[in-house]
């Protein structure tokens, strides 16, 4: 990557534990073969000392931004002081830029992320139908972009009741022609069944939905990036099914970020390729 | 360098501005060729926000230890919750370091790298008689290291003639021996004449001491490292001084600040290779 100086402009990356992120081989090298002073900074923030430390750490000079990971995604939404729609009914924010009056503005991109990886893909969604298994930060972004999208009908399924049914009532206010409603893990019917929990980070996960009841027809997106193919993609893959990667979410983020932060920005297959080469 | 990971611990390097600073591009190569995964990371924080940001940069799991430097060295003594005598002495400090309690330990660096520099060159200190010019947070590192160092005599200037006297009464409390003085900014009879303050860091600066008072056999320092050779340098030169450049003293703290912070430690010829080459 290019050298950190004195003059560098620092994104940091924010999240507990902070050791598995990826992010900073993606945008380092990019930042490296453009010319651009700027560095992603990863950074281990524990959830009790979130609020400070990041009011502290916008106090930096050099500081332009942040990209948010687990588990502060949700914990961020009340620390803006400005946000898109997305992340009012996701409550959840994953960047955060500081603009010019200092004030910090938060916005969303793993729901975009997961569509445009889709939509690339083929994946038509006016009038889809759509399970999400998962009803927190990622699963609330990735419905909120399914509603923007234009798909006809979302169920969502969380083992806490209260996380799905607060989506549920914040998503039905925002989209009124949308049919969502709380959903058992069962993807029979479906058009699209992502999983947006982090089962398959750890072996011997089970399975987030019913892979049993898998059609061919049906497309599977999954947000976990521990390895490119989960046992879930795996299971979709056996049963005839299209899949997405965690990583493919990641990627596609990338340019909305780098726009988002004021960088030049860049295409998939440009970042795909250099997060390659290095 | 090497690539910033989730896994890299940091080194954060504090200051305002922080544009000038060096260290990155000394201690970021040495990282990469030894293969250690830790980065040096430059951050501007105002004077204002110091205290709020520092504590909250060591409440991140990844950050080690911090570079101190302007204006943040006399505030963060009264941030640690232990320290060296050289910082209580000169009460600044430019290093700090988590201990694994959580608890920040201070030390400081500046002086022992001029004085270290000082007997590369061949610079005899037992019994000499010095002239500080600045007792500020450097000038007050030198004194210090100067007084361990064993001289016999200091003279100390300042404009400011409350630090100065503050930190004759600090030295004289702690050396006995020593004989330790307010001063004039006047060389004459002196063995080393120490530059401790800002001028020459901007061109029109008067120098810091009166010039045509150097003898040839007056060791001339420097501490400003704007440029090889500054004004009161050249000055120094063209009399027949021996001289030492502010570049000189930050190399000479490096393998003290990798020991200090857990690190492989190297030579300053080593250091000095490592970053031309990069």
């Amino acid at each position: 990557m290019s050298p950190i100086r004195g003059t560098t402009t620092l994104i940091v990356h924010l999240g507990d534990p902070i050791e598995p992120v990826k992010a900073p081989t993606v945008y380092n090298p990019y930042f490296e073969k453009h010319g651009i002073d700027a560095a992603v900074v990863p950074m281990g923030v524990k959830a009790a000392d979130y609020p400070a430390v990041l009011k502290a750490l916008f106090r930096l000079t050099n500081v332009r931004g942040a990209l948010v990971t687990m588990p502060h995604k949700v914990a961020t939404v009340a620390l803006l002081d400005g946000c898109t729609t997305a992340v009012t009914v996701a409550q959840s924010c994953n960047a955060i830029v500081r603009r010019p009056d200092g004030t910090l503005f938060g916005e969303l991109f793993d729901g975009e992320g997961f569509v445009r990886g889709l939509r690339r893909k083929g994946f038509r969604f006016p009038g889809a139908s759509c399970l999400i298994v998962g009803a927190g930060g990622v699963g609330s972004a990735i419905a909120v972009s399914l509603a923007q999208a234009g798909v006809a009908r979302i169920g969502l399924h969380d083992t806490n009741g209260a996380a799905a049914e607060g989506l549920v009532a914040r998503l039905a206010r925002h989209y009124p022609h949308l049919d969502v409603r709380q959903s058992i893990p069962d993807p029979a019917g479906y058009d699209l069944a992502a999983n947006a929990t982090p089962l398959g980070m750890n072996g011997g996960d089970p399975l987030p939905l019913d892979a049993a009841r898998l059609a061919p027809g049906t497309f599977v997106g999954e947000v976990v990036m521990s390895e490119a193919l989960t046992p879930l993609l795996r299971a979709a893959q056996d049963r005839g099914c299209r899949i997405q990667a965690g990583a493919d979410m990641l990627y596609e983020q990338v340019p909305l970020y780098l726009e988002f932060f004021g960088f030049r920005s860049a295409t998939v297959e440009e970042l795909r390729a250099i997060s390659k080469a290095g």
